[in-house]
């Protein structure tokens, strides 16, 4: 088969590389969609994130569905021909987070496209039975591999608490920001107020269930919103600033963006209203809630994609959604 | 009756004021004791705490026991001759955060020593009936005050989650560094880490309930300590910094200690390891607790006395609760 | 002004009453629309509901909506000319259950059209200022009234943890039931199963939110249901039994419909499976969530009103509201 | 090796077995004490429990402790020598359940003693590394047995959400509702009240944490107990319902005891208290909870054990286990 990999030197290429068989508990999935996520563009511009480093080819690419074309000896055959959304992490089966609810804080976790783990661009990939979620027909095979983006915007908008009448303000509206207004309309929250300092981007927002945008460049309210919740998906120090003081009292910040080192909070202020301040790393247990929040809750996950691109234009797609106007790129790894 | 008032010149006195009347839902109390605490110590030194100042006649002390010698239209006599514990708080009573069950949070919230609200160093004070607290005799008139400490480390210690196995680190070894010790302990925490940097307040903190304690200005552990919970009552910076990062994933830091405007949190810690960072204000709900730990739960709060003052000896009583070795000062307004 | 009162031998007359005059926490509501509920047709059928006997003139009628004319001295003028839904219960403001949250369980607890407290069925009624929810323009006077059933739906799916992708077995299609459906949908569920006998009613629940409907007569499913969530509101013994075996494990079991005195539970399957088994009694910290729901998460409740009547219809009013072909009657008090 | 079998016929018989060899994740433990449960009786004078029927020969005995002696290939040799006590449960790795942190509700859940899952009244078995928990020396082999009954009620505990202050009725002074109680005063429970009627129980319930004992054959008090959680550790129906009417609103029942098919509750006491009721089933993620309570939270297990066994005396064992004066017999495989 082939797979586009990423070599240390920041180049990308094809291999040819054997079908991989899946071990007992696993399915062998043919690949249809992978969307392109910041972190596939951060280590292809920089070669690693934190401790993780590009030292050996590397295939990208964990937002991904497929078909399942073969089954390991434990996981019934009739499974074979299903559709499917990949949620794309091996966590130790009885590790002690495992066992607790929480295995995607497992200290040995394998995450796709995180070195040494390969991703899904390339042509087949195994996963574990219980992590190749069956998607009905009414979900595409786009929309199935951006159930993953959709996930990340699940863990953070239950950590949140949002539900019906909520008001919550969240921090950048590139395609996790834009997927958190979706997912917290869905949930029922009224005010949706996105702030995102580029201009074409705060207009999208309203196309994916902001009710209201913030341009944080300008000018502080002159009262505070006292909102219910923040949900950061920028990474930007004043971002995360503003939002906590946005907070009225008991609220919570769910901070999902990366980039600022440190962060520096108000203590008095976390104090004075009983803030929580807490972060999501990736998700548990969000799968069935996507499914649901796509095929019947109103969340239409196809209108985030920008463009498709083949197993030959991986470069073009990483490109691509490195810049603003680009919601999201999706690679088709069987497509010729 | 006698009051001992704290004027803007922060000098104190002793006026002679009509004995308050209680109002159709309050009690009389005529006052036993008053435990010293830091913030009072903070009006008499600097005239200010943050937006509230001192400029007007304001009598200190909200640690306050006594004993009910009247009761307004509504309250039943038969409380008169009742020793209680007083809860120094006036929310408004059907507040939206009351009604939801965290009357601490009421913006109009009206708080014993706080401008322009009068405190307890004086012969009689006046309190809603359900504020006043009936204490068994088993619990000292000393003991009945310190239940307002107690309630602050039970607050903290609820938000902590701390239960029967619990691993937790403490910073700060103050009477409320003590208190939460003492509280993590009746809780069932059977690690109990205290950092503190005075050599005589880290051996304090053996006597109540610390099983180890650290010297934070000597070398960082090698290894992460990975504690369920983290406390601050410290109110410092590289505390709280220090403390964030030792904790497990998923656990959770409660920052009490007043101090530091800005505190820098490492943000990649905070979400990689989903930690939840939280801080109390006061306290709701939780007299009948500190009774039940105070008079069966094994936490002899008179062990926190340091000594007793009269009303004529308030800066006294002010002054060595500045000292570093003094855990708890106590006022008796009635005393001759 | 004039009242529709209740006397002890079950018939109903106008009285002439003096207006009401608010206390100082209190506002004068001239009353638009009153909702008739299942209680007050059995005060008037039964003259008691359990150890709520009418032995003296009772005014019914408890879901109820109006404008201010009038407030207390301690309630800003600038309420006056407010539209309204009323939250009708007051509780001691300072009781242990309301300072923890929960206000509807004080034992002290006087609610509206429960002998001896008159309700809404006259001209003019106080509220306490905090218990006279504002509504917008977009709710109607009636939708204004039944915003109360909405809140007992709203504390019973709040109960269940309803959410994006929930699957709800509900028993009963009367206003409750209905109002359960429409708020289930509302908080995201995906399966909503309503089981009831009577025909027309199964009917109506198609409209109201349900995804498919039951006849417990008939025979019972092969499969169990395996739902997440169980609410009872018809007090039927049967309904309830099916209706917790239906759950899956750790699923949760809300029973709010009155009726049975004994209920016979299957102990094995609480414990095999760890179901939660639950009722609400009214609610607690609802209205804001319900005016969301009716106003913006599109819940109308105006479909739910069958007819209007007059005072001098309430007779008429409660005979129509006990026929299963009604849904909802409304009455309003100051129409001519 | 050897192991002591009951057969279809309810006769127990050596046979001699080859020692099991660990799975590739799995530890092999030699045994060394085994407590005798009510089920392991149910089993030997009924031959079934419901739908689990002795049909092929079994080995009984799931409250075990022993030392590794060999690890499958993924297991770290460095585990051989380790002292630990077993739980004894095998869920499906990747299961719904499992990966909620309910592993514990996992349909395909294979329990020791548990047709057709042997369990440890033998020399030798073999458990998943993850499930055989290390033991400190201040924990015996007893009481590393017992750390399986004290997980029950450690479960138990947890639902009932006991903490300090809190008051509690339990039903029933067998084995399990000595562990309740001693865990609910390791929890800080104040009123810890066991309802029993053997009166020899009553008396050793006293020794094991109970504050106060009630014959329930006696007159039912005259004002309800009002207390915050109810366990039933009897699966008596009048004691479950005199429980549920002992409970404060808001109160939780916690269902442990099996026996009762149908339990009769009183429909409007659950809805106008707002009472929560639920069962365990085992337990989850609950040893090292156990391990702290029994090494430094004050819990001495081996005062329950009331004699030991040989593996040629199981009979006598289970016979013993069987009167009301045993607390805990004890088997130890691998004596002479």
């Amino acid at each position: 088969m082939r797979a586009s990999v990423l070599l240390p030197d920041r180049t990308l290429a094809i291999e040819e590389r054997p079908v991989p068989i899946p071990e007992d508990d696993e399915v062998l999935v043919r690949v249809s969609s992978v969307g392109v996520c910041g972190s596939d563009v951060h280590y292809y511009k920089e070669g690693r994130i934190g401790d993780f480093v590009v030292d050996a080819p590397l295939v990208l690419g964990h937002e991904a569905s497929g078909t399942i074309c073969a089954v390991g000896s434990r996981v019934p055959s009739s499974r074979i021909g299903e559709r499917v959304s990949i949620e794309p992490q091996r966590p130790s089966p009885l590790s002690q987070s495992t066992l607790a609810g929480r295995y995607n804080l497992d200290p040995n976790m394998r995450f796709f496209a995180t070195p040494p783990v390969d991703g899904a661009f390339q042509e087949y990939v195994t996963i574990q039975d219980a992590f190749a979620h069956r998607v009905p027909d009414t979900i595409s095979d786009d929309a199935a591999a951006l159930l993953e983006p959709l996930s990340v915007a699940v863990a953070a908008v239950r950590k949140a608490a949002l539900g019906p009448g909520s008001r919550v303000l969240i921090a950048g509206a590139g395609p996790i920001g834009l997927a958190m207004a979706l997912t917290a309309r869905a949930y029922g929250a009224v005010e949706i107020i996105v702030a995102e300092v580029d201009e074409r981007r705060r207009h999208a927002a309203h196309d994916f269930g902001a009710t209201a945008t913030i341009d944080p460049t300008a000018e502080e309210p002159a009262t505070p919103l006292q909102v219910d919740a923040f949900i950061d998906a920028s990474g930007a120090t004043p971002a995360i600033r503003s939002g906590i003081l946005a907070l009225r009292p008991a609220g919570v910040a769910v901070l999902v963006g990366m980039g600022a080192r440190e962060i520096a909070l108000p203590l008095a202020v976390i104090q004075n209203r009983e803030l929580v301040i807490t972060g999501t790393f990736r998700y548990a247990n969000t799968w069935q809630t996507a499914i649901s929040l796509a095929s019947a809750g109103g969340i239409e996950l196809d209108r985030l994609v920008s463009a498709h691109y083949s197993l030959d234009q991986v470069q073009e797609a990483l490109e691509a959604a490195a810049r603003p106007g680009t919601i999201k790129s999706v690679v088709q790894p069987n497509s010729v």
